[in-house]
């Protein structure tokens, strides 16, 4: 967390203990704090403050946001046909706070899911989600930018197909947001899910957009809080927390990108030096090594989302890389023990790791997909680093 | 919160910022601190740590349970004859937590829902609960102890008749969780709702006990975390809170209730003192004014619960007595004029009063229902701001 973030907290963990929802004066003073930290927030991605709801985080949002969808009766009963309105699209590359509640939605029979592949580096084709709409899609649900290999989908192109067919575009923007610039409008997006503690906030907070005109319902019931839309007392402190840290990832987020999109090329650029073999997961950014793939650019469809500036389809954090032939979890062992922390497919409950899906998605080969390391650079991640991470990496590979 | 608690807290709100999910060495100092924090929480409640679930706090936990006891589909979805279990039991005088999201599963067609009376001090009867249960119940949810008036359950002898009756027992223990004896397994209790800040612990923690033997499913869908059960980065700091807050509860709580239950029963003594028309809402402490009654104690279910010792069937921190003719708002107002912060009904969107459900159910009309009071004591409450808010009272009335 930010030293700015845990100031801003610090009132609400000590004598601002009032709870919002009361009558009394210290009641208000809490009131007051969330209204702050929701105009905070609203501002980071071009929205109104009454068209944020906080939740417990990003995941509790990305289930808010399928299961309101289908809550949604006066869109969702009926298509011209009569038939109930319960399909939904999303891709197969989602974070499990996706992909898992789509499984357990379609197990209840409250849904029918179609998950859209992607290309090798990521990418959901418009071409794609155009044929898979059907007049019963009630919601398009396709992630800002993919968390491990950093790939940033065309939302407002696949956002303004999906209106054309008469559903709502979800997005997980999780950790796109405050990395790269959103703008709901301009995209065209109508509910965004986003997270505190990937922006140097809390953990335990976040938040979903949900556009003024959705008479969106709560996922969880009880007290009037956030307008009767989530209930349950407030984490004042989290959501103080939460707003300060928006405000300062707005106010550093031109240089944070050009800051860590720089070192993660030259990071991506040492790997491929030290290592011939290697192989960059997710969209390669423009200037290092192979050219980048114009195709998608060519659509146009970045521009039109606002971003516009963006160098390339590629979190400026977010380095992955295939080094064939070699054991991602006996190199992040051997990283972890020269002191850089890396991570690779994803954690199960043993303890060990489980073969990334998102790797399989990109069409890489389950040995592939266990010799990719994840590197996630941040605000802190200095030129220095990245030079000691490149050579601890050439000493263990050879 | 107390101070230990935000002590506890501080190191996972700066230097052990680790993602417990994580597979690193940094993560697996916050996964130890999360395990002792369950431990702590389990020990609190007689359960057994594995048996402990985070939650974003009371009113998710109590969703949950409602949720999750309709989704096990081995018990609950025959009958002998082949019906689909969907029977849940509550009470008129729950929590909107609970009474809320009943009504919103009703909506949905996912189950169906009786509300069991109070008598006029606030207790179920267990007489009434043989007669709602049926073949398909599934679930029957009875609060630990009322918020509004301070009335514990008998939920020994409920849970005994709701297991006769082939269904689960849960309650909602949020305002009694730390504030008297509870022990899952002596009430024979299968789930149990808390929440971290009524026990001086941090907004946005709670939790829910479920019983080792119940393949509960979880309501939120995504990561592996809480053993696949709750899924979303853990609330650290948050959970860590809880924990140390639990601590303080346990070692506090003997003391504490004698503290209080005094204080409880001189604050009541001098209202009916000051204002002969008073009427106390709730159960009537023992010794204070007219004798308690003592039907409900014969039943002898007190004792089967384990608290045993309990001096009445009255939360130790609570008093909440009708003023008749008075207007609690007014009182309200007046009294915060002198530094005293109490409450009434519950506050609606508007920052008006709703008349309380509570109290309504209690038998008290529209006009004694608008002229109650609810005086919430605490730890720090001392014998002097009782006697301060006493004389306040006394000038304010005449």
């Amino acid at each position: 967390m930010r030293g700015e973030v845990l100031e801003a907290m610090l009132p609400y963990l000590t004598e601002h203990y009032g709870n919002p929802s009361a009558t009394y004066g210290l009641a208000s003073e809490a009131a007051n704090a969330i209204a702050i930290a929701r105009e905070q927030a609203a501002d980071l991605i071009g929205a109104k403050p009454h068209e944020i709801f906080f939740t417990s985080g990003g995941t509790e949002a990305d289930n808010w946001a399928l299961r309101g969808a289908l809550l949604l009766v006066e869109t969702s009963m009926r298509t011209a046909e009569g038939k109930s309105k319960r399909h939904i699209i999303s891709s197969r590359i989602e974070h499990q706070a996706i992909l898992r509640c789509l499984k357990r939605l379609e197990e209840e029979g409250l849904a029918e899911v179609t998950l859209l592949p992607v290309d090798r580096e990521g990418l959901v084709s418009p071409a794609d989600l155009k044929d898979a709409l059907r007049p019963d899609t009630i919601l398009v649900s396709i992630m800002a930018a993919n968390n491990e290999i950093g790939s940033m989908e065309p939302l407002a192109k696949l956002a303004d197909l999906t209106h054309e067919a008469g559903a709502l575009f979800h997005t997980d923007a999780v950790q796109a947001f405050g990395q790269i610039p959103l703008d709901v409008k301009k995209l065209g997006v109508d509910l965004l899910s986003a997270s505190a503690h990937k922006i140097y906030g809390p953990k335990g907070t976040g938040m979903l957009y949900v556009r003024e005109t959705i008479p969106f319902r709560s996922m969880i019931q009880g007290g009037a809080q956030e307008k009767n839309r989530r209930a349950g007392t407030e984490n004042v402190p989290g959501i103080v927390g939460f707003g300060a840290a928006c405000v300062c990832a707005k106010k550093t987020l031109p240089d944070r990108m050009r800051r860590e999109g720089a070192l993660r090329n030259l990071l991506i650029k040492r790997a491929e030096e030290i290592y011939p073999a290697a192989r960059l997961n997710g969209p390669r950014p423009k200037g290092v090594g192979l050219a980048h793939r114009s195709s998608l650019l060519e659509q146009g469809t970045r521009d039109e989302e606002g971003p516009g500036k963006m160098p390339d389809w590629r979190l400026p954090g977010n380095v992955n890389i295939c080094f064939p032939g070699k054991s991602a979890e006996l190199l992040l062992i051997m990283l972890e023990a020269e002191g850089i922390l890396a991570s690779a497919g994803s954690a199960c409950a043993s303890g060990s790791l489980d073969p990334s899906h998102v790797l399989s998605a990109i069409g890489l080969s389950e040995d592939d997909n266990r010799a990719s390391l994840r590197f996630s650079l941040g605000e802190e991640t200095s030129r220095e680093e990245i030079e000691k991470t490149a050579d601890a990496l050439e000493r263990i590979l050879k």
